[in-house]
């Protein structure tokens, strides 16, 4: 028996590590796709992921792997990485069985087209242009949520492809205290007489300086340039191309688009870069994609990246690499970077109304899957929720609903992640301050070696050992709540609106 | 039947698509590690390049392929790009099935060792600490040339890998007739009274205005940066990514260096961008490597690139580029970059005495493979022949047989392709100018496209569906013979050196 487990492990480690190979193959395509590849190279390209992406699902879903991972499944005597192993070989044959393959080819030219469409409405800011497409690929996702199976909403079959253990119920219920809690903050702020100025932070400056300022500071927090590098692209992204080998892209927009999206892939980056060694030649490694990564991105963006502490530590490099800032004072930088004021597009959202944002399209998608609404009435409810919840409304569709390329691309019961990966981070960030008091006066004074091993030993290593609902019981001893991220809104903002 | 081989054909068109996907992903990765990779990615990424190599051995080697392509070998219905697909994945499984698994191993092993070995040696000038690893490295190629098999020489087999049909008595033939052509040239260069001052030429300048420079001369030329790229690395490469994504790296060293070699690598760029779009979901894009791409390479960086037409088209863009050259006359120029001189190593060698250097290596390894010398007289005979054929004796190791990685490489049986490339670009340039006379008058006009399209018709669009020797025959109407390069040499010198 022992030895026939044996030989099963050899075969499903074989099959991760394979996995994890493609994975990467993936990731460096998409790295060179944005930052390298020359115009006509595209269709190629194409070409190339589609034989990767083809491999991996002749990899994951061979009838033999599927018999020993149903067979492992509920096997005790193996160690945990060996039960991630099963798991993710399982939710990923899952994924891509139950959905025909006619099916999915169908939704992908759908989503091909669906994409110029959009660019095409997004400029014209013309809903209209994207309605019939946009129609037909939630009917195509809609089917999909089918083949896949839920209870309760069939959003919860979309999500369950990017959490098995979470859904629309306990969402709703997060959910439901952070728009109370950021409402009530965001009604005190309004009453505020408090007067902050942006002009600086929303200024652009020599590409030369953004990009040593935000090497200097992303380095300095704890990303390894021996285990990275950096590229220029408009939208910023990280690319996990190995365990030593995670890059991430910049923009150049304005000085807080550069240095706030720098921090942002950092906090990517860095959970990558200290994954459990053994995970190396696993498809373990990397992070937990989706709400896990998005709190680390978000952490070390706004939690960290926002906090008066860390400033006070890397101001005086702003101020000697941007003149322009030796005329601001502190306390007005810090101010600068922390205003809150409702405004039309998430990306450019603050860091409190940005919760608003990710919670409106969650629940607009719930109920156009629920069938509680339809494709014609998505700007009047975008615009209404807009209403309801910033108290501004949208003049054109291109500052709502056409925003976001999501949609488009077929995303579905994902933008939920950008407020959950927040809810992580502020629970993390609670139980550090439990464990380390002291940590911000470490950051303080530039040493953030104890913070990178508190997030190391209690989340990264782990990497995707563990599921999202295991590791905020096994790091912060407690379920998701929203509580710990509006405690730190309140102490943070009340300090700043002086309420 | 014919069914039957409809089917069969569809395999292989598969196993070979398959193929191409797989060569590309290696050449990504290779791109890659020269121009972006961490250093400490490095590990993951030999797992990552042995993970591709892995699956192109799958691929081309299983039993099915096998098959199929016995069966189709003598089957003359087939059109010529499916022979071209059976003879590539069956002359692929010869050299990977033919020699054990744990032989190419154990080669692989002894390699990455004797690289280490290598550089130390190379470092401190000591032929000793190398001399145990390549008596290791030759005998384990003795070991693999003898699975492979061979009739003659023992180098047959290490030959037979890049070239099927060719052998060490058609290339002796070939170089006889040249070495003697050659050493009659030096002579009566030797005997010339004309100085020519090379101090600007080998001078190093602001790598903005190489950058610039080089850019602007291989774009005029044909190679389409639309479809291709450039990276910077000391001992610059080309790397074929994809049918329209070819890539190459330029040194900044100094003028000649920066300018040639991208000249160099645009020749086996500009050979990849042309093939028949038939080809390119094939494993047949991309051009015959070895000595047809290397004929390309020396093609555009000397046959055409130190041509007096192209610098009388281009010189007038150093001067305006390069402040200094505004001081040297055309002709001093011209002469510059055609000063022979026999020196010691092969990469900074002209255009004449470079085919000796290859000769030299290519002659010592025949006679190391028939065992007719051995490792430890390899100095001596290196040294000897130096003196024998260029009239000059290297005093260190360094500037010796220590000078090239090949061997540490393992790699035996591919210097005569350097002095072949030579022999092939010059019988295409003497058909070329029979085909169109007035093709360098153009080419003074800055005009090259009736060069481009030449090429393109008789060489470029073919890539691998003939062999070198079906090549030839195909483009020249003649077998190769070493006769035109000479005819070439003689005009180009007798006019520079006035003899």
């Amino acid at each position: 028996m022992l030895e026939d487990i044996d030989s099963k492990l050899s075969k499903i480690r074989k099959a991760d590590e394979t996995s994890g190979y493609l994975t990467s193959l993936h990731h460096l395509l998409m790295w060179d796709l944005w930052t390298c590849l020359p115009p006509e190279g595209i269709d190629y390209r194409e070409r190339l992921a589609g034989f990767i992406a083809g491999e991996q699902y002749k990899n994951c879903c061979s009838k033999e792997i599927d018999e020993i991972v149903n067979s492992l499944e509920d096997v005790d005597v193996i160690d945990d990485i060996d039960k991630a192993i099963v798991r993710e070989l399982k939710r990923n044959r899952e994924l891509n069985v139950r959905v025909p393959y006619e099916k999915k080819m169908k939704l992908d030219e759908a989503c091909t087209k669906a994409q110029v469409a959009w660019k095409e409405a997004y400029e014209k800011s013309d809903f209209e242009i994207f309605r019939p497409f946009l129609e037909q690929i939630v009917n195509l996702n809609k089917e999909v949520a089918d083949y896949i199976g839920y209870e309760g909403s069939r959003l919860n079959a979309l999500i369950y492809r990017l959490e098995p253990g979470l859904n629309v119920r306990m969402i709703e219920k997060l959910f439901t205290s952070l728009k109370v809690g950021i409402s009530d903050l965001l009604d005190k702020i309004e009453k505020s007489q408090v007067c902050i100025d942006t002009t600086l932070i929303k200024k652009n400056y020599d590409k030369q300086h953004l990009y040593r300022l935000s090497k200097y500071i992303v380095e300095k927090v704890g990303y390894s340039i021996e285990a990275g590098g950096y590229g220029e692209s408009l939208h910023p992204f990280t690319s996990f191309i190995g365990p030593r080998d995670v890059r991430f892209t910049i923009n150049y927009n304005n000085f807080e688009s550069s240095v706030f999206s720098a921090l942002h892939e950092a906090g990517h980056a860095i959970y990558s870069q200290n994954c459990d060694d053994r995970l190396k030649y696993t498809g373990l490694w990397g992070g937990i994609m989706g709400f896990i990564h998005e709190s680390q991105g978000r952490f070390f963006e706004n939690i960290l990246g926002r906090n008066k502490e860390f400033w006070l530590y890397f101001y005086p490099y702003v101020q000697k690499e941007l003149e322009e800032f030796k005329s601001m004072e502190f306390d007005e930088f810090y101010k600068a970077i922390n205003l809150v004021e409702p405004s039309f597009i998430r990306t450019d959202a603050d860091e409190l109304t940005y919760n608003i944002h990710a919670i409106i399209r969650f629940e607009i998608e719930k109920d156009l899957f629920d069938d509680k609404i339809k494709i014609d009435d998505l700007p009047e409810i975008w615009n209404t929720k807009y209403k309801e919840y910033l108290g501004i409304e949208p003049t054109s569709y291109r500052e709502g609903i056409l925003q976001d390329m999501h949609w488009a691309m077929g995303l579905f019961g994902y933008f939920q992640s950008y407020a959950l990966g927040n809810i992580y981070g502020g629970q993390f960030f609670h139980r550090m301050k439990e464990d380390k008091p002291n940590i911000l006066q470490y950051a303080q004074n530039g040493d953030f070696e104890i913070l990178i091993s508190w997030l190391t030993e209690n989340i990264y290593k782990y990497s995707k050992i563990y599921t999202p609902s295991e590791l905020i019981i096994k790091s912060t001893g407690e379920e998701l709540t929203s509580k710990y991220l509006l405690e730190y809104f309140n102490q943070k903002y009340s300090e700043i609106y002086c309420f």
